[in-house]
């Protein structure tokens, strides 16, 4: 076996082209071990497997630096240098992440989780060679998805223009997560069509030197392209032509259930695990898919992530052109939503908490300043959401709730949830966003509303006295529970209130809570600061009534554990109910 | 005279060739009329009489409809749609805004300020009209400058795939605000060098049609090919090459000076009103081109507004690859520094703080989730700066302050911006973004520390009790005069802080204040939501310390006195004063 003898690249470099074949399918071999137990991203590696080996043939890592787009293909370079045992030894799976990261090697110079940052970030150490009087090779790997954001554009552009070496290899398997949306997708057909020859050229339309390897999976091929650009003195594309999913036939075939997977039987392609019950992608869809017959105006909008908001292929060809994928593209998509509610639509975008920040200023110039009627659910905005420190979801509310005129609606159980949804699609004033629910599906135990058209109205749920808590959205159960708690040890009831609004104050409610109430508890499923809690301190900092904030301190967190994190954080209900208890003396 | 005579674009057309020549030569003295009183955007409306008017002859707006890209060249389309008023009637100039603004007209669609936004917006409207079964043209008018930003691009790619009407004016005179920067600049020369017929077309390789007017100038050209897309039923760009500043000889000349003109002297060009004494752009540029030499791993990085931030073209000439423009594309900008950072180089990025707006995501992931001890100066974050709804820096603080890892730092006066700056560039340790003092350029009236490196320690500057004021960067003089106004009213001492860290509280020192002090002012330069006051009033939310917060309600404000506006927010020192010595009765 050569795969447990390789403890960096130079023991790459001398391997026959027999022995870096047969390396190759224990890569893959490897790559089942591990994702048929963890689940991971499965297409993006089981394609960059010859490509990664015929780089650390060719380039001397870490010398020469290369930056992987999303870093969700890094598994194979992960393998080459020195990290194999994350993919050979089950009880070592959990010391190496799904995405590059410096803490686990010299050869990973930046930690990478969204897309189409790799052309900057590497137009950058080229700059910072250049300015230090270095003269390494650096090269960015960029997905054919990744090409459709607006920083790799950028990034590309800027590096037509940049006068020493640099190579960006585009890794084309013609395929984003779903389908590539987008016209520059024709023209990748066309070069490869024409084994690259096209004389209509993307890469070379702005500014850049292009070679084509049209055998994007022949380690031979790839280490010849290679060898033809190392040390090269100007920016370069390096388009080769690979299969997502090479290797494993039912990923061949359906790339993108196989873009990423779950825990899997190799014999069957069959999850091992399984979630039952009710989910919010699925509800949502069913939703908007009932509205969008009632109403041809309609139109729900994704950035290429279709199926966590409710979207998987069924429900896509149903919708029909009321259903938009403008690929990964978050401010194309924002943007758009603001004409389409300009020009009479009714327009819903939908993604991931993670892939928000991408549009602040949209929210802002776009949508904000125009008032233009949008709906955007988010996805995973919780802190029970995605884990990896490159997707969390829990500085939403701090990013989004301060826009002015943007109302951020935070429902706490299903029902609530539809209503908010069905409310804002139809209403004409303001730019909503809501959270979708990210703690499970919750019946509703409070009356739920159909009009949330008193902005910044908050439910009181439960009426009692001296505590009051304002428990907003997924952290609603908590504050239930904080509650009974309370109750239980003080033998007091506790006023119990759902704020609905994340992005404001229900003044006249928080100032008639003053009468009877000497703390009032804040909850919230995300960082303090900026948030919810901070804003109802500010209103009663000039007044008897105190104010506890629970929720996250402001930092990255790295796949943590969510109850740990809970408890360091002092976000239990016991932990909560000793807080108040102290406080009240 | 015809322009007087033209309420609307039907007007426009009952006009022969030889009227519409005349019509434009009146609407080049309105310009000038308007221009050497106001200043304003001066090249680019020059540039876009004829194409204006053509437009309006072929089109019928507001049924077909136009989106101005960044909107600055929307004066002649003013003109033509029932405000000629505004550049005729010298007691009228105010009622007209700089930008495309739906209140003034039903022509404008969208308030817009931003580059770089105009093909996704029409995108949308393409999408609204589809849906619901309209049959307009939509038209997006974009600058060669706006196309670098990564919004533009996505919008392109994304109108390649459309199936419906679409017509992209791509407006090139061969000039963004400074020189522009980008690869795609090498495609559009070869594009109009050809005539239009290069075989590479950067336009056809995102799936767009195209076609090209040489004339952009000619108003029978440009009529003759409007007239040729007009009802087309796919999306097609329509490449126009005009002239900048048309019609002034000193702007045909000097494009990047006339980009933006101040009231000027129409015979001579120079400038009519003038400020004396230091800017902070000078003191900016001169500080970083000494520390350039002092060290050759110095960059300087701006997104197309060197001018703004000290690098006017003899400063880049002296930088020289030390100095690098992105162009219109600051998430490239933002993620380059981080590279730059992470490969031996000192990273400075400078630009507007509206336009920070467009790189949230890039300091969340490429930077801060890694670390970089990148510096970023910020420009007009003050409510004393940019003016125009679209061009607000106070949302500034609440946007950055909350992200994780980065170091917010607002200076109070010249030497300890320059300090905050001299430490930032050569610590290892922190992203650090300062704030540009907007208030003019003050002197230290307080020791100026050299290191920052203990994070979040605020300075005590005066010593007093029962009252201390936290008065954040350019709202430090505001505290000082406060304080003043309380002393003088209570006869006590009051103690002043300077926080410096806009971005995290000096516990220690908030928890001192406790014993003698029973209010705690803040003050800052930009809204109050998410923003550095709440997080103190947070702190203090459990104890009997009381907090007031100073600053801007969160709302979108528009051309605003600066006066009137920080007194309906309470911020004047009187009424802060008032306010402190109610609370303590």
């Amino acid at each position: 076996m050569y795969l447990e003898k390789i403890n960096g690249p130079k023991d790459v470099k001398t391997l026959s082209l027999q022995e870096l074949t047969a390396l190759a399918q224990e890569m893959r071999e490897a790559l089942f071990h591990r994702l048929t137990k963890t689940g991971g991203h499965f297409g993006p590696n089981f394609g960059m497997v010859e490509a990664t080996i015929a780089m650390h043939y060719v380039f001397d890592s870490p010398t020469d630096k290369f930056v992987f787009d999303v870093s969700h293909q890094t598994y194979p370079h992960k393998m080459l240098t020195g990290r194999a045992y994350g993919y050979l030894d089950e009880t070592r799976f959990y010391e190496i992440s799904g995405y590059s990261n410096p803490d686990e090697s010299e050869h990973d110079f930046f930690t990478i989780g969204h897309t189409s940052t790799s052309v900057s970030l590497a137009t950058g150490l080229a700059k910072g060679r250049d300015v230090t009087g270095g003269k390494e090779n650096i090269i960015a790997v960029i997905g054919d998805g990744s090409l459709s954001g607006g920083e790799a554009l950028e990034g590309l552009d800027f590096a037509g223009e940049m006068k020493s070496n640099l190579i960006v290899v585009v890794n084309d398997n013609e395929q984003s997560i779903a389908e590539n949306h987008g016209g520059l997708y024709k023209n990748l057909k066309e070069l490869r069509d024409t084994n690259g020859t096209a004389s209509n050229n993307l890469f070379r339309a702005m500014g850049l030197d292009y070679i084509y390897q049209e055998e994007g999976n022949n380690i031979a091929k790839l280490i010849e392209t290679f060898q033809k650009v190392k040390d090269i003195d100007h920016p370069i594309v390096v388009h080769i032509h690979t299969q997502k999913g090479k290797g494993y036939a039912l990923a061949e075939r359906n790339r993108e259930d196989w873009h990423w997977c779950m825990p899997f039987d190799r014999e069957t392609g069959k999850p091992t695990i399984s979630f039952e019950g009710e989910d919010y992608s699925a509800l949502s869809g069913a939703f908007i898919l009932k509205k969008m017959k009632e109403d041809s105006s309609v139109v729900f909008v994704t950035a290429a992530v279709p199926d966590n908001v409710g979207f998987p292929k069924e429900n896509r060809e149903k919708a029909g052109k009321q259903f938009v994928d403008v690929g990964i593209a978050e401010e194309q998509a924002v943007a758009m939503c603001s004409g389409i509610a300009k020009n009479g639509g009714k327009a819903i975008f939908g993604t991931n908490a993670t892939f928000i920040q991408r549009t602040y200023d949209q929210f802002s110039q776009d949508v904000c300043i125009n008032g233009s009627p949008i709906t955007t659910i988010i996805n995973y905005t919780s802190v029970m959401g995605l884990g990896d420190v490159t997707h969390l979801g829990i500085y939403t509310i701090s990013m989004l709730s301060n826009i002015p005129e943007l109302v951020y609606l935070s429902p706490t159980c299903k029902e609530e949830y539809l209503a908010m949804l069905a409310w804002s699609i139809d209403q004409q004033e303001h730019p909503v966003v809501i959270s979708i629910p990210g703690n499970g599906v919750h019946p509703a135990r409070y009356p739920v509303a159909a009009d949330y058209s008193q902005i910044n109205r908050y439910q009181v749920c439960e009426q009692g006295s001296d505590v009051a808590i304002l428990a907003l959205g997924d952290f609603f159960q908590l504050g239930e529970e904080a509650a009974e708690e309370i109750m239980r040890r003080t033998g007091k009831n506790v006023t119990l209130i759902n704020p609905r609004f994340a992005s404001g104050l229900d003044e006249d409610l928080l100032e008639e809570l003053k009468q009877q109430h000497r703390c009032i508890v804040t909850l919230e499923d995300g960082i303090l600061d900026g948030g919810f809690g901070q804003r109802v301190a500010a209103f009663y900092g000039s007044s008897e009534t105190k104010v506890l904030n629970f929720g996250l301190k402001k930092a990255f967190y790295d796949r943590y554990d969510v109850m740990e994190l809970m408890k360091k954080n002092h976000l239990t209900p016991a932990q909560i109910a000793e807080d108040v208890i102290d406080l009240l003396g």
